[in-house]
């Protein structure tokens, strides 16, 4: 069956961004869950009753509810019942985030036609750009001196610290980044950053900004101590995050946890990564 | 005479940082003018009675006043009158900006040995530097997508479109710019950026980002219309700017005029350019 | 037992490197195989006999041989049998390239203690810098325009891949990678890069230079006549190569099959990635 | 009067080049004096003695001449005499190099409409780039080691000071660049790279790869024993150039003058630079 319509259901700008760039590709496309929305962004609206007549393909958002009961859907006047909803979607084309969530909340959710976005390779390595990118607003906005010129620690290696350690050094900051893995400390030369292991960050001489990347508590009380007492300290990781916070607040050292950056920061670059995301799993589905 | 002491008088936090790298240099340091300062420096405070008496050198801030009367004192509980103060510099050696602001206000204070940093070449060179990271600051704020991947357009290839246009290509953005002159679009191209001539800015492919840095009106309404509609622009060039701002108003074009940014975001790295350029102006008197 | 001294036996230029390199760090360091060499490196020789007596470590050379019989010892007056030399070394600790080949060419072997550094994923990772400015300096030296300004074409995203790509950016080149994966694609483009699907290799504008690092034939007749006309072809592929070189003669598509580069273009860095590589493993072995 | 065709007299393939991206702009386009040629490049040849009737505009090489007496023509089986040459240009329009030197030689030459497009700011800026590329050439053959991760001090930041600096440190190495003037200094700072005094060059630490760019005898033999000894040093400026040849012999430095760059590392771009250039001066004078 030939893909005509999308109905985006719920969420933030980064929905609406998604919608819209679905929408320049030349598909028919609804948002649902957007009554609150006051400027035109010349897509049509639907209520949740007719979505399933109008769309082929539908799009819960990103992240997929806050509550964990009804759909994360800021700009509807209404909650929407994740649960309510199952039905109407049986054997449809759903794409979601979190969807092991879903089908836990409700397990008729198991009859639709689910395909996670969120869980994708590709999905996660494009959202480090936004990642990275608001990691480096947050650093300007806290940090007295520019980046420019100043001696940037980044704590692993992986989507993000790869992105931010480039953007950092375009920048004109100077970069060290730290790794467990030798490979890791041969790749960080090989591209041009200063190497250090991760074992030996209380020798690393002081920086003016740091960023943890590494989902594992690196930045604790004798490293904040020693290290990064006069640093501004961005933790990327998620919760709990890589820093003792605790330590850092008796010791003075400035702390950000810097969570969900691509939405906050770049809510159309992260829609359009839903989309490209969404049109590769299609695009694959037809081989 | 050998220098020991200064004398920061006056100023924001950038004098602060001056008076701070320079401490960090050996020399005796007082502020004056910061007594509703709270946090402390670490540098001694002396009134404007003692100043003469304790310093060798004087500094005042950057810029000289705001209301055309008094110092340019936001830290201090009294407004600080220039006119007053200039019989007691006679013959002292004082470190300035606006020189000519300075005496036009009192002919006295051409008695004293006054040299002004702002007016230095390497002075307005290395503020380029917060410039053009202020810029991308507001950029990453006001729009809502990433700047990587972006496509940006920098009109002008002066100081701060030097580095302006570098930070942008070293955050992965498409960097065109715009000049009027031939061995600019020379350089422009030889180091890496696209190239376009300044008269032929209307035939240029939508830009997402706008940053204009000629002191002249190259955005009037019909390149707004044209060129400029979707993009976020901002305005470097002082006063009046190079921005047709009531056209843009009119045409929705979403326009910031971004001022005085080095010392807005980055008052370390200002301060520190202030306290830099001093120490060359002595170091020349030397020889 | 404490590691004191070190035995290089066979090599070329990279083999003395990595014995200055392992001098420099303060141990007893030895060159065997090395009568021919006219220039003074600085290192003591000694010859085959005495070599187990001086030497703690042994280090073989990389490519371990060429005619599959004697050592790789370019270097040395008499040809140096493999076979023969297995029965002095049992029991010692012994670096080699190609530990596969050395036992399967005399099981005697096996009662040494191996260590094979070339296929550590950091010594890979670490020669692909040496590889990438092999490529780019046949690129300069083949093509008759600057690689600054030119359109390049990088096959593969591996280990030579990212770092050619960043070089080649570097320079100021137009820099298009194609890869298979989603992820990768991903990837290009977050840090920078142009991405293109593999698959749609037919449909690349015309590149100036193209640069196959990929190991698989990807760069067959018709690719090469439609793409690659006018480019200059550089195969970093081990052989047979990613090239149908055949099909490139016929068409005159100027080709080169670039192998080998670390030890011919950067001995020193070679020489030295073989030091830091048999110093991780020794590393580990204390752990 | 509109120009529909041009005459390329002489010269070696920078000029080939040059007629080549003329003839692809549309004009008819000659070859004069390539009678050895034997590759086909699609351009018409044509007599010196057809050359004015032909012709609306006529090349003269870079360099004009070799000997001081012939046209510089590699490609020519008879010399060109400039002298005799003179008579047939009167009130053509003629371009060349080295203005001042054609019309001593011959003083009939003044009576022609001459052009010198060698003269030119955006010609000498444009040449900076396979000047830049060409000394990295050089480096890479010579040096041992990888240029990427190596410490190269450039002495100089003119035109090609700054192209060189952007793509060292495009490839990985560590930059210092050493210039006199403070402005200098802060722009170096401000692009990213390390900056030194050129006074305070004895206090470098050792580089590995010097390049000179400053017409100045800057590495005489004190700098050359205490910093450069174990560098290799390309001298870019031309004769009598900046290094002290003598001297480094002497002290076993090794050094490469390298002049003339652009015409043998890059043809096809010196080629087509020449043509920009001239077209450039053809739109000045319509204006």
């Amino acid at each position: 069956m030939k893909i005509k319509s999308f109905v985006f259901i719920g969420g933030d700008k980064r929905q609406l961004y998604a919608a819209k760039a679905t929408q320049s590709e030349g598909y028919k496309v609804y948002i649902c869950g957007f009554d609150k929305l006051n400027e035109d962004w010349g897509i049509e609206k639907c209520s949740i009753k007719n979505a399933t007549e109008l769309g082929d393909c539908f799009v819960l958002p990103m992240p997929l509810t806050k509550d964990g009961v009804s759909l994360n859907a800021p700009f509807s006047n209404e909650s929407m019942l994740i649960k309510e909803m199952a039905a109407s979607f049986a054997a449809r084309r759903v794409f979601c985030s979190m969807k092991n969530k879903l089908t836990a909340m409700e397990p008729q959710w198991a009859g639709a036609d689910i395909y996670d976005y969120s869980v994708r390779e590709e999905f996660a390595i494009a959202n480090a750009v936004p990642s990275a990118e608001g990691a480096i607003e947050v650093a300007m906005r806290e940090y007295p001196g520019t980046v420019h010129g100043s001696r940037c620690l980044v704590a692993g290696f992986g989507r993000i610290g790869k992105v931010l350690a480039k953007m950092l050094n375009g920048l004109g900051a100077e970069v060290v980044v730290a790794a467990r893995k030798r490979a890791d400390l041969a790749l960080i030369f090989a591209l041009g950053y200063k190497s250090m292991e991760m074992s030996e960050l209380i020798a690393c001489p002081k920086p003016d900004l740091v960023f943890n990347t590494a989902p594992a508590l690196i930045f604790g009380a004798k490293i904040l101590a020693k290290v990064c007492r006069d640093a501004v300290v961005i933790d990327l990781a998620s919760a709990p995050g890589g820093v003792d916070f605790d330590a850092a607040k008796r010791l003075g050292v400035r702390t950000i946890h810097a969570l969900s950056l691509p939405g906050k920061v770049a809510p159309k670059s992260s829609g359009e990564i839903i989309k490209t995301t969404i049109f590769n799993m299609l695009e694959e589905d037809e081989q």
